[in-house]
């Protein structure tokens, strides 16, 4: 019999995707299951994106460029460029996906054994990719009491060896929802610029950030013109996360070229999801701003509702649409489980996904939960209910 | 200034596209250049797959599972026990493209360092994959005077090591259009078994075989249940390069465990492109009936052509839409650069794709081209008429 890979073994089980055998399960029994456990979002997908899918005239459906289409790697600059991001199409590859720009970012910049340091709670898919590149991550612990703020830059610091080739973060933070300041940023770009390293920035949340708090890129002003890569990803922009769409941006033209090698050995994007993409582009700021009213809205429904339990602890977010939650139990995978297998309040329950996998120390975060506030307010309402009779009785067996 | 991986430096260009600005200076300058160098089909694309696209009804374009849809993965055992394949559908992961498949079975199999043993000329991008997994090809080369063949399995046996993980083919073959005979793969199922390796082939090409000969597959009646990964995608069979569907099949259960795990860090393959190909799955068999009558016409057509060119020596393909050529030139490298640079006949010249790019041995195949006879039969004439024109004139120079 032969025997399947160490890197194999080793890869990670989506920490968000493990409970949904349970999930289905309680489906079957006629259990409502409001779904607070992924980043799929419920907003509707642009139309003027779904027409231009509607309306293409593809008779064959070829191969596109390795890089993307040239006209949508065009109008992206300029999207850029209105963000305060000076990049041209030269210096975006586009990719399947931000999942694939992290991959190819991780395959540009290290070797197997070489270290990545990322603050923590993080993104749990990090854990996916770095463990298929061979990369170690490094984390640098952030806390629920300071909202996961950037760490102090001393403890970055205490953590660069000669194997360190980037920090990672993830802007607005997935699981976190921690925007970071101008201040911190500058900070980081200080100690990259010092050391040589890269910052690769995974900013797909970019337009999600609430209470008149500009975002910043790593790429507007902070010198980072050798260092700074960009992950981005048209999923949750424009909720297309259907698409596998995103891209890699760099001012680094040794990344960008390297980048493009690991693209052409998988030949090109999707041609359907660039067209989409494209079109998408168009999107009439009134969409946005729409979207964010909502969500901001539901930050405010959510935070302020799951602050009425007794004993939880709540890190504010100020963008993307997630916050993670401690929970006064004794273990939040249990918890999640137990949710699902053995609770329901008339006949519905939440499903909710445990921290722990967003954490690489082991022993963090098995208290807490990361929410996805991507349902409309009344199930909100509802899913705080739930869990708060729940944890009440979850406690008492 | 941050430094790129070695990793990074050591990924393969791609031999079919590093020529690309060659050719756009050659446009530029007013020159027709018929494009032999790349497996984009000018067939159209089933009429039933992109009226799926258009009448699509999806609103919120969201992620589909990680392991693909459950009505397409479905739909496609059909198809596959149709062809001999036994398997169903949680024997099947979608992936984007057969690029993904691949990666996804080196990772699932192989560690840094490990090797799989490949007949060479093979896919070009089997390197960029292979360097991508830090993996190590170990060719076998099978000779363009037994139109590519498979080596004597003694070739292979003396090749097996305690790092040997897999043994990986393409049948029918790209570049050589080699198809593999039920003894050939009855000798290769002996070999895996026997040293308990993993049998990959990807048989994205299975239906483009002509002269009456059957396509024999992995999965058929080989016993290679717990050794075979079939590698495939939609890109070739209905003319769907851009879709970026493919899928990883095997019934080793460990395999699909493993494999998962990858697809699940990329969250899902697109959801456009899995429902063109769920419809192409209905594609009449009259639409193959002429791709194939087509496609036998212009390869019958190319290699009588070919042979009319002193000093060439061809292999003969039983498959696929490719061949490999010798010319009697210096280098194929200079001798591509210079049909796009400096000659044209009729302001019309070809571009055709190196073959050294498609072995892993340094030195060999640097006379060789591959040809993919993927244009209409007038303009496979008019290349063949500027490649004899072009021989004569660069061997003069």
């Amino acid at each position: 019999m032969p025997t399947i890979s160490i890197k194999g073994k080793n890869m990670p089980e989506s920490p968000i995707r493990k409970l949904v055998p349970y999930a289905e399960n309680a489906k079957k029994r006629g259990i409502e299951v409001f779904h607070l456990n992924i980043g799929q979002p419920d907003i509707k997908t642009p139309d003027i994106a779904l027409e231009a899918i509607k309306n293409n005239t593809i008779k064959v459906l070829a191969y596109s460029r390795s890089e993307g289409s040239e006209e949508y790697r065009q109008k992206l600059a300029n999207y850029y460029i209105k963000h305060n991001i000076n990049v041209n199409a030269d210096e975006i590859i586009i990719t399947t996906g931000g999942s694939e720009a992290l991959l190819f970012a991780m395959g540009s910049v290290c070797d197997p054994g070489d270290e990545i340091i990322i603050p923590e709670p993080f993104y749990a898919n990090y854990n996916g990719f770095s463990t298929a590149s061979g990369v170690t991550i490094v984390p640098v612990i952030s806390k629920i009491e300071e909202n996961f703020a950037l760490p102090p830059i001393e403890e970055f610091e205490k953590l660069i060896s000669s194997k360190t080739k980037a920090i990672l973060i993830c802007n607005p933070g997935n699981p976190t929802g921690y925007l970071y300041s101008k201040e911190e940023i500058q900070k980081l770009a200080t100690i990259v610029k010092k050391h040589d390293l890269f910052l690769i920035a995974d900013e797909v949340y970019r337009e999600f950030v609430y209470d008149n708090v500009q975002h910043q890129s790593v790429l507007s002003d902070f010198g980072l013109e050798n260092n700074a890569i960009i992950i981005d990803s048209v999923s949750k922009r424009y909720s297309m996360c259907g698409a596998r769409i995103g891209c890699l941006v760099s001012k680094n033209k040794e990344v960008i070229s390297t980048a493009l090698k690991f693209a052409q050995a998988r030949l090109s994007p999707p041609t359907f999801a660039q067209i989409a993409s494209e079109a998408a582009l168009e999107t009439p700021q009134s969409y946005f701003d729409e979207v964010i009213i909502e969500y901001k809205a539901r930050r405010d429904l959510l935070i302020s509702e799951l602050s009425k339990i007794d004993g939880i602890k709540v890190a504010s977010p100020k963008g993307a649409f997630y916050c993670v939650v401690e929970l006064p139990v004794d273990n939040a995978d249990k918890f999640a489980q137990w949710l699902l297998e053995d609770f329901n309040l008339n006949n519905q329950t939440v499903m909710v996904a445990p921290a722990a996998g967003f954490y690489s120390t082991k022993g963090f975060g098995t208290k807490q939960i990361r929410i996805a506030y991507v349902l409309k307010k009344e199930d909100l309402i509802t899913s705080v209910k739930i869990l708060k009779a729940a944890i009440l009785k979850y406690n008492k067996n």
